[in-house]
């Protein structure tokens, strides 16, 4: 697959995941031109000095102008005031799409700003690592990854389909699905995962009677995974964790109970209920494996930069 | 380095960190013979197959026989009883030593058993997979990983110093500590997390408006760590829990206030709390990548098979 997707593409905020979008584009030249906005002048800086971007642009309104697909690549927080200034300059015609964590917030707070004749098709590709900004990106962050598209009532056939043509040339799969269900998965699969690691390493932080020395030296015992997750971005996983609030807040409620009652069953010496536990989970890590999303190698599959 | 510390070694148990022992001593000849000893015949075969240990034994009697060390590498629960066998049948100023995860339980159901004129030194390499069983183990399993040293009272200077040689010729840093302390160290950085794991891994396959298929396909997005440490062996994973009751409970009380206060923070709408802690997480992932116990690669690294 090598054809051009879309004549101009705009890309909103050049963190890890836009960066890689323009690289991944450029692979495959899915894209004419592509231009880009940061907030920050050192994002944008940075952004001329490495080449991101064919052109990046001093305010969002002249990346935008005359562009057949804008994506907001900011943190979920702000994409509602980022569409409003926009909005009004968007050419007749255009996609708008995003790659937030969060859909149904991020629907509620941009599809208003849609104007007329413009389309919506909000996307989230699960992909990323713990670094962030702009020098982040590589062309294949979304290889093999799923890429999840989240079409609004009324979106138009065409232009989802155009968006899932974009992210297969990326290099992802592509799956679709309405905005409650995808937050609840995300919940489950990513947003709760990362709220209990940032509190297992802020309780490790804490222990007065266990040095921070102590638990850096001997990480490699099962919490250096944790810290990995935990090394995210502040701002993006702050507004995740405010705008999936019922959602993160039912799985955690879930985990809640079901640790009880381990602890109850380490307290009461009950070893057949914890062996039975610790069976039936490594099933999912064989499922993970087999479905390809990971792999038993020491990489342990990720993506890197070749 | 790479002169025979022991004479003669047998290991009793023939798992992950056996075999990666045996092939260690052999890299730096650190050992004259090896012999080993399963209660499983499957394993015993195994091991005769793959050429795990210079002799595999059929029972423990006769795989202690003349051993100037015998190394317990079996589920913390049933140290005890092997030590109730094996103990009449040591050659006097022989050493026993032991690879389990819990130190307090293992000194208090194995010295008892120790004669007089044979020396008690427990130990516990930090270094894992989430694999098990002889064929999983390799040379490199310790190398620049942290084995910590846990004498008993009146353990023998020479005999704790000779240990030391071991580890650090199989490519450890090693270090001393007592056994409650290693004990709490051990919960916080890897038995709480493991409990965490298995929890939210349990919670995901029970979920029933997720299903195991999504949750499977789109763990890419954190989830997937998790399953990693949640794949670990249950026989093993139950004793430690049980065997460090106190120090796990301790752990996971001060994690479920942490937990809670965040819940809290999530509910309230505190993006500051949030935020404030999330920075302040990242912090000690960046202690751990300087030293050493992880890199900021792609394989992170981790020891593999070469």
């Amino acid at each position: 697959m090598s054809e051009v997707v879309y004549n101009r593409v705009a890309l909103i905020g050049l963190g890890l995941i836009a960066s890689s979008m323009f690289w991944a584009m450029k692979r495959r030249g899915l894209a004419g031109e592509v231009t880009g906005y940061a907030r920050s002048a050192e994002t944008r800086e940075t952004a001329r000095r490495i080449g991101l971007c064919d052109r990046v642009c001093d305010s969002a309104a002249e990346a935008v102008e005359g562009a057949d697909l804008v994506v907001l690549c900011v943190p979920v927080g702000v994409m509602g005031p980022v569409m409003t200034e926009i909005g009004p300059l968007l050419k007749p015609g255009a996609t708008v799409s995003d790659v937030g964590s969060v859909k149904g917030h991020v629907i509620e707070a941009v599809a208003p700003h849609i104007p007329d004749g413009v389309h919506f098709v909000p996307a989230h590709p699960l992909a990323g690592t713990e670094h962030s900004g702009p020098e982040a990106g590589f062309a294949e962050l979304f290889d093999n990854r799923w890429s999840l598209l989240v079409p609004v009532e009324g979106s138009d056939e065409e232009a989802v389909a155009r968006m899932r043509a974009l992210w297969e040339g990326m290099g992802a799969n592509v799956d679709e699905m309405d905005a409650d269900h995808h937050d609840l998965v995300l919940a489950v699969t990513s947003h709760a995962p990362h709220l209990i690691a940032y509190t297992m390493v802020g309780v490790a932080d804490d222990l007065r009677r266990v040095t921070d020395s102590e638990v850096i030296k001997y990480s490699a015992a099962g919490f250096r995974d944790f810290t990995r997750i935990a090394a995210s971005d502040p701002t993006m996983w702050r507004d995740v964790f405010l705008t999936n609030k019922e959602a993160t807040l039912e799985i955690l409620g879930r985990f809640t109970e079901e640790l009880f009652a381990l602890q109850r069953a380490i307290r009461t010496g009950d070893g057949d209920h914890l062996h039975d536990y610790f069976t039936r989970t490594r099933a999912i890590r064989r499922g993970i494996i087999e479905a390809g999303q990971d792999t038993a190698a020491a990489d342990f599959g990720r993506a890197h930069k070749p």
